[in-house]
């Protein structure tokens, strides 16, 4: 019972030493990569770089106990990291340490939204974000995330979360490139670049195993890091002004409660809202295909628990908004990690660093960062779906392209509500014009197809009408006028059945349309029936008076529909 | 060809003595109900009553060029009324001319906006205000707009426009009642309620002809208009602070261009979106119902133009937001009216009420309107459709209270656009968790019905569900979780096939969720077939690799795809 709460009670159970080695492996492989990448990100959200530290411990501690994934690595991420800079710079606050309190209370607000989410179980609302403004979004986040970080490598200041204040701000300043700042950004980003492309396959050249040779390529941030830490302490760049990560306090994050301002906390409820949403689609992505792999399961609404607790842990610890990575927890899942205890285990594993490290990465050129920053996230861009769409189907391209151009030039929060928007609209857009079938019987099958899709028989006196949609208020109006205009270009017609197999629904607004129309086609003499209706869709209109007025039958079968008129007239011809 | 632009070209070319007889005729009845109609309406959007005479006469003429309803009669009515009182009251402007202009430029951009839709012929975004959407609100208004006229029947001051508002000041304000304008109310709303219960029915049995009685009764409100003037003059009501109606202008209305001023614009923008989309669906329905009665038709995309170009005048004609009334259009339609010619003639009889009978109408005591109004508006109040949408449907009941509540407790603006929205997340949220059915073959027939609601017969090896909704990405992932809840609850199983008659659409969302439930089955050995796909979606579907890829086949008919896999099993197991 208490474990339908707690997952983690049903991983403990069969804990040994086996996992507890996978796990500690795992988590040692995510802390060498968490380090730089928790620094990287918080320079990505505006605030101190220790922050970014304190972010990937007590969240990771919360998740492991909440979370319902196995091997999803919480802690910063470059989206979220970009839509808290986002939210909170617009804010115009004056100093730093009001900036932070806005981002510790980001995490509070996304926190309890992913929690009450959670509770209430409405993890469904995630499946109204469709997969191509996801991914929509991820690319336009990603090519505004390295425009961003291009100031860093090239040591000029600037701003703006979007294309057009990226680039004018950029050019503005291009003039005042820190030459040093340039040549430590340039050689982070050549060195990342070649580990990524190609030190695998170099390693694997020189029959370096797999597994090692994944881990070495892995430990490349880490190596530029300390790289560039060695260059800036022997070339004394901080005295060629570069700008370094600068004094880190060294200790574990103090507990603290955010100031809730209520100003405050009214401006961030609807960023927070879309962090958390976004977040969240993100982080149960990833974790569904992991789990799949293993054939575990994903709670939805236990998943929501755990972001929501990960993220109250990252406020009340003075951290910013975290979720679920891709990239992170693909490497914690190569790397072997079993259960959430690897999370655990890496938030040691930071705390360490935390504790031990703080003297060297004062050192450590922002440049450096920004250089990881942008090769990680070109690996987000990926603009096939755009091609895929425009292959697949109109409407998913348009919802695409709408997300990539909105965010791209006015930010994530406007790009990422404006695409949820459209698919919403376009999806109702369709569904407002149904397609509308005139079927007849395929010769001796029983099965009645489209007139123009198959060679099919009809009868000169029934018209049949297929309504592949659900009928409701948006295309109540739309049938009606469909049915009008069949009816206007036949001549000698009897009979009209529409077939409803693909309707799932009769609304109340249809309901009365489809009586208006039953009334006008009395008039003319035109019986009005009903085939394969649904029991669903039976049940409620046989509480209405519509079946008793109907001016003909409702038919099991299109089939049994089209024997019986035609019979009836037949008869009534003799 | 130009008859497509100018639908008057169409009636005019049968235009006759005999049509002209019988639109003047109309023209006449419809001019004596307006002229109060008119002054009363102008009072409750808080314009001068003159105003309300010039909103009847330009609007009418355009719409008498360019509307296509030969009966629906355009001017100003309750509803609109009270929104334009509601949008322009909160703007907190300072002077009755500000007041007056800010009418003007909402009536300027509810003309526009109208006129647009019209041009790219978006009649049919109407369509998304559901019945009872529309039904709950217009109910709101009119005890909002009946209790907000209370007070002029009291003769206290007061305001506001919701409920809450409305009933606080007047109970702060009862002790200041003016008896004199009180005796002028209840007579004046004894005397209208008497006439629209009874009058019709005692002419009746004093055996005068239906048609005359049916005049005599609309002419209720202009006799107590005429009999109040003449109390107001020999009791000297004026000098007892009975508030009168005051010096009219005499004369017609001069053409001028309202000062558009940008914010003023920005704030009226969403007001008259909502303005014109209520008084297009108002209109619309009414002229709809007119049209059918006798075989008529009616062009949502013209009658978008009719109304817009109808606002642009009332603005340029210095009135306020009009559209086409409902008990007027049927006064219109039952006196005769054969074309929209009477529209025409109305606008002159009330040019000529205008220029003739201001004197005496500066008499008219407000309380009279008042009375007027609220015996109008008491007759759209109908919570039948509570009722109704109870035993029909729990989300259409739902949309209704919603709309009814949140407009008497927050007004008409905030009431009418949460309705919409409600209604849209409902139906939204419905199509997110379909139906879905298993199915087995009754008996012989070749037919497939939910194995709950029928005697059906099934196999072992094969599990047939039906999905009962277009496929798209808001309900995607809850297909997954019910193939796989399934799934799990089943032993021996070698099939699943979805049988896709109610299946319109699928997005590249759900494409995908389909191809991942594919990868999976393939893994656990299970083939995974489609029946019954349609013409549209198989379209689409061979675009991709996911047919390439399918673990199984695509069969025409399910009967086709039970007895193949039943036949392969029964093969395989010998």
């Amino acid at each position: 019972m208490l474990a339908n709460f707690l997952p983690c009670i049903d991983w403990m159970r069969t804990y040994n030493s086996r996992t507890l080695t996978d796990d500690l492996v795992a988590a040692v492989i995510v802390t060498i990569m968490l380090v730089p990448q928790s620094l990287a990100y918080a320079l990505l959200a505006g605030v101190p770089a220790e922050v970014g530290l304190y972010a990937s411990m007590m969240p990771l501690v919360l998740y492991t106990v909440f979370g319902s994934s196995r091997t999803l690595a919480v802690g910063p991420v470059a989206v979220a990291s970009l839509m808290t800079a986002s939210s909170i710079g617009s804010l115009g606050l004056e100093t730093a340490d009001q900036y932070l309190q806005a981002a510790m209370v980001l995490a509070m607000l996304s926190g309890l939204f992913l929690l009450a989410l959670g509770i209430l179980r409405f993890g469904f609302l995630a499946n109204f974000l469709s997969h191509p403004v996801v991914s929509g979004f991820i690319t336009a986040s990603g090519i505004i995330i390295a425009l961003s970080q291009t100031r860093h490598i090239l040591g000029i200041s600037g701003g703006g979360d979007n294309l057009p204040e990226l680039i004018g701000t950029m050019l503005e300043n291009l003039g005042s490139t820190n030459t040093s700042t340039f040549a430590v950004g340039i050689f982070a980003l050549g060195f990342l670049t070649v580990a990524r492309v190609w030190l695998k396959k170099w390693l694997s050249m020189m029959r370096v195993p797999d597994f090692m040779a994944g881990v070495i390529t892995k430990a490349a941030p880490v190596m530029a890091v300390i790289i560039t830490i060695i260059w800036a302490d022997v070339a004394s760049l901080g005295e060629q002004n570069v700008a370094l990560v600068g004094m880190i306090p060294a200790g574990l994050p103090s507990l603290m409660i955010p100031a809730l301002d209520v100003g405050l906390v009214r401006e961030l409820m609807l960023p927070a809202i879309l962090i958390s949403v976004i977040g969240y689609v993100e982080s149960i992505s990833v974790g569904k295909t992991l789990a799949a792999k293993r054939r575990q399961k994903i709670n939805q609404n236990q998943e929501l628990i755990g972001l929501g607790t990960a993220n109250i842990a990252s406020a009340l610890s003075g951290g910013f908004p975290v979720t679920g990575g891709f990239s992170r927890s693909v490497v914690n899942f190569d790397a072997g990690a079993q259960t959430p205890a690897a999370g655990f285990f890496t938030a040691i594993g930071i705390a360490i660093a935390t504790l031990t490290l703080t003297d060297y990465l004062a050192l450590l050129p922002k440049a450096t960062l920004a250089a990881t920053i942008i090769v990680a996230v070109l690996g987000l861009v990926d603009f096939s779906i755009l091609k895929k769409t425009w292959n697949y189907s109109r409407n998913d391209f348009i919802a695409v392209a709408v997300t990539i151009g909105v965010t791209l030039i006015s930010g994530v929060e406007i790009g990422v509500s404006t695409g949820v928007f459209a698919s919403l609209v376009l999806h109702l857009y369709k569904t407002s014009r149904p397609h509308i079938a005139e079927v007849g019987e395929i010769k001796g099958t029983k099965h009645f197809r489209n007139i123009k899709r198959h060679k099919v028989e009809t009868s000169p006196s029934v018209l049949s009408l297929r309504v592949d949609e659900s009928l409701y208020f948006a295309n109540a109006s739309y049938l009606e006028e469909e049915i009008f205009r069949n009816l206007s270009e036949r001549k000698n017609l009897k009979h009209i059945v529409l077939m409803c197999t693909a309707v799932n629904e009769i609304d109340i607004s249809a309901l009365e349309v489809l009586e208006s129309i039953n009334e006008i086609l009395k008039e003319q003499g035109i019986g009005f029936h009903l085939s394969e209706v649904k029991g669903p869709v039976m049940d409620h209109l046989e509480n209405t008076h519509f079946l008793h007025s109907l001016n003909g039958q409702v038919f099991l079968s299109q089939y049994q529909a089209v024997q019986s008129l035609a019979l009836e007239d037949t008869l009534l011809s003799l």
